[in-house]
């Protein structure tokens, strides 16, 4: 039997789009002389759809389609998946994600269902766990026992073969699903989509995963991650064939394909072409500046730097030289005059404005009242440059630079975005595009002299501690009570996997690291949750990205534990 | 038997202060001689907690709370839901919304449980339906069968008693759950807390719908809607107690109290008592201004009128109108002066600035620019007053109009609000503080002399008709495809719900009805969907507000038969 597994591009929504590329693949496979044709689940209509799930024209769509895929499977297996829609016209039908298979012109078989409840979507999405009891196929004369398998579980009777579909978006973390499957004494074909989906706020990159393994469990093909692409296997080969070695790739290389990818295909599905870019000679915008012109060419992306008073020589000329390296446009518009006048006006009909209000009305004079209007004339969209630290506490003004199209760093953490700043500069580029002093400068939002880089100061967050208790409050979900345990317990930098010897050196007294603690829980359960609401869509890397994980404002709050624990510390 | 029952105001995540709430009530129930007293569902931690529920620290927190309300039980049966944790100390564990009953400090049986997949809490949150078998309770010397329910399902035992617990928010349209039980053949008690909770975008209202039911269904007590007490009954008086007659009460009224008590409890939650408010002469931002005034007193609510070249007198004199009979501050801070700025600032590095994009300069100076400005001057924040028919299409400025804390008003219809003003004017301030010019003149933004509402232009949307055509879009998941089968079929006014005779009046041929059509699908699927993800949280009065309506940025979709059917009515 020879079998083509497609490693499809699903356009999420766009159910003739889909079809019409079936189609073409189903000929292709034909051509390369396949006896069957493996398509990825829900490739007629894509996964994350909302509320259209339930639009009765929508889902009538996808079966029209699904009956031109029947149509088209003459003298070849086609097995495919599409909703399937119970009563199509009744007033309320259940919908199944299901896996369809048509020769020469009919279903061969009942399409293999899962249930789907409308109101479960994002469950569904994180837990496809299914698996059929063993199908009957015939290819020629010869009779073939196979399983499907939607999502992750395994079907234990005996088989000829396993077919595995997986939907299951990109995570730089996760252990991949090459690697987490025992053996299951027969071949399994894992076939997966690719391209980017979206929950609105979240937007997922998809790399596939298709790949072929041997009844020992070894993977013995594997389909290119992100690449569309229709390969073909001869079952009765697979388990002659050598296990390959998998390609070691880095932590910042699989981060950056993701993202680039990610950035590619969301811009092309929104149609834009130009790209406005705040520089500010810190880390993030220049990551970013670096990120879009290797994507969209320097002729697209505009770098514009607005110093007020308090910038720095120092970072006014690294944002020219980034601008110069990568060859990009670069406008400087200050931003002074205006915040001057805007506090004049407010001055003259008696309001106070204090400092503090005036560093929030820099920020937003840069991307409300520049960036965008540059935006809107060059035909384009701004990017907000915001890295999880500074999204996790909220450290960002609200229509200032937490506003973009979107935020294509905001699931990485600040020691990540370095990574990828000298993983652009090594690897992508192969010259230095990041000027060397851009990654060496203190971060700092230079809003105030407070903020002065000259003289080393800038943001209250110390990175190589921060980072990490951060990323224990979002991703391990461990609150004040538990960091404080570990404190106590002298292995708070073990468990949330800082360097050694920062909390002594950042926390000379329990008193400081306590302040400091309950500083950062507040702003991530207070205000933060405020500004994440209104923040940009987020490029997802983790299990956690900001919008998907679900948050409430609900004020702060510390645990009666916690309360103990800290005073019994102070009493010491 | 005599039963205290709490329709207690919930604060959610926040398990001490609603502990001592409980204790207190459970005094007062002791006080006034109850032998049970009972609480709403997940008294002890609220609902909407997000991924907090995951916080070990957190779910030993709500377990010592319970033992706190156990210990507090002597000499009175107290019935309350929290929280149950079955390994506490492991390192996964599973939860429940259990209900616990507690007498002279212990459990006097096991909880009714429901178990609660942590992936699940939204699914969970709309379909809480549970019944438990009946159980045994010991008052004095007799014994009672008691059916607990969780949500709207029923035991059909023959019981003694049936305690539902409510957990719904409040929907404007929803028949409520006092209309919508048949009779149990026994009398029911229904209890359900009062208070906000949020999904961060989200804010639902909870009225409480506590109520007593006789064994034919009918209600005898009732307590009042939105208002925290507590409420004696003496089970053996039930059957004995007339129907009540429930009070009619207008769509307006109903709208009225769930966003003044939504407003007010937000503010509350996150500590703000100053609002400031951009005010236009239009109807949106005075609806905002009368609300906002009657919640908070007219001290602390800043008017801020911000015209441009393209204002009218006749809006700045409604401007001032409204906030003199309002009583509130009122700034005039004119915007042409920065405007011209910007464009001039663009201009001189070689960017031409369209009419178009210096319409989008003048919303954002407004929000971005004056109105943040002055909320952080004065220590407040400033309110979007979008409606849910702009916030469909996204006739909004991002960081403009679309900016603010908190959207009151973006789950109603252009109709619903002007049906508040008048209601406001009427039952509320019993004057007109909102001028009657302000209701009358055609909506208008104002940024273009396209849009001068002294010739009676204004807003492209036709809100007689498109009201009720996005209505069908986002609360009926009607796709173009069945509102044209309508139009084809003549019966679309009365499937969605407008005047007879609208369509023929704005569109003489399918042309010009196909053309507006399609206009309002592709902003509502396209750029809409773009804006309200950053848009800011929406005060829910229906199933279907922005936010909580899943909705993924996918682009625009016509189904092939739509295609197919506008090619036939124009081909005509």
């Amino acid at each position: 039997m020879k079998i083509a597994y497609v490693q499809m591009k699903v356009a999420a929504g766009h159910p003739d789009v889909n079809t019409k590329k079936i189609l073409q693949f189903i000929e292709q496979a034909r051509a390369g002389g396949a006896d069957v044709v493996i398509f990825p689940e829900l490739a007629v209509p894509g996964r994350m759809l909302g509320e259209v799930w339930r639009e009765r024209s929508f889902q009538r769509e996808c079966i029209l389609c699904g009956n031109e895929i029947i149509a088209a499977s003459k003298k070849i297996l086609v097995v495919f998946g599409n909703l399937e829609v119970l009563e199509p016209e009744a007033d309320i039908s259940d919908i199944f994600n299901s896996i369809f298979f048509a020769k020469d012109g009919k279903l061969i078989i009942d399409p293999v269902e899962k249930y789907w409840n409308l109101n479960d979507e994002e469950k569904y999405f994180y837990s496809p766990n299914h698996a059929s009891p063993s199908i009957s196929i015939r290819i020629g004369r010869k009779k073939y026992r196979v399983s499907v398998v939607l999502g992750l579980d395994s079907n234990h009777e005996k088989n000829d073969l396993i077919l595995r579909f997986i939907d299951d978006p990109f995570r730089s973390c996760k252990i991949t699903s090459h690697q987490r499957f025992s053996p299951n004494k027969c071949p399994v074909i894992q076939v997966g989509a690719v391209g980017i989906q979206n929950t609105g706020k979240t937007i997922y990159t998809f790399d596939g995963q298709s790949a072929v393994f041997n009844s020992r469990g070894e993977v013995v093909q594997i389909a290119e991650p992100f690449a569309e692409c229709l390969n073909f296997i001869e079952l009765e080969e697979i388990d002659k064939m050598p296990a390959l070695k998998l390609p070691e790739v880095s932590e910042a290389e699989k981060i950056y394909r993701a993202i680039s990818y990610g950035v590619k295909n969301f811009l092309e599905q929104i149609g834009m072409k130009k790209i406005v870019i705040g520089v500010s000679g810190g880390i993030d915008s220049a990551v970013a500046a670096a990120l879009y012109t290797k994507i969209l060419g320097a002729e697209n992306v505009y770098l514009v730097n607005m110093p007020s008073k308090f910038n720095s020589s120092t970072t006014k000329n690294l944002s020219e030289q980034l601008a110069k390296n990568l060859g990009c446009k670069y406008f400087v518009l200050p931003i002074q005059e205006s915040v001057d006048w805007t506090v004049k006006q407010l001055e003259e009909v008696g309001l106070e404005v204090s400092n503090f209000v005036k560093e929030n009305i820099q920020a937003r004079d840069r991307s409300a009242r520049i960036l965008a209007a540059v935006a809107a004339s060059v035909g384009g969209v701004f990017t907000c440059n915001a890295n999880k630290a500074e999204s996790t506490v909220g450290y960002a003004t609200l229509y200032g630079d937490e506003a973009g199209f979107l935020s294509a760093l905001a699931d990485l953490w600040k020691f990540q975005v370095y990574d990828l700043a000298r993983y652009m500069n090594e690897k992508i580029y192969k010259r230095e595009v990041i000027p060397q002093g851009i990654i060496d400068i203190v971060p700092s939002a230079e809003l105030s002299t407070a903020q002065n880089v000259d003289e080393g100061k800038g943001d209250p967050l110390k990175y190589p501690y921060h980072d990490y208790l951060l990323r224990a409050f979002v991703e391990y979900n461990l609150s004040p009570e538990s960091i404080l345990r570990y404190y106590k317990d002298g292995n708070l930098e073990k468990e949330i996997g800082c360097a050694e010897g920062l909390v002594e050196k950042y926390f000379p007294t329990a008193q400081d690291f306590i302040a400091d603690l309950e500083r950062w829980w507040k702003q991530f359960t207070g205000i933060g949750v405020a500004k994440r609401i209104q923040s940009p869509p987020i490029l997802a890397v983790t299990d956690s990205p900001f919008g998907a994980r679900a948050e409430s404002q609900n004020g702060v709050h510390f645990t009666k534990n916690y309360l103990e624990l800290k005073n019994k510390l102070l009493a010491q």
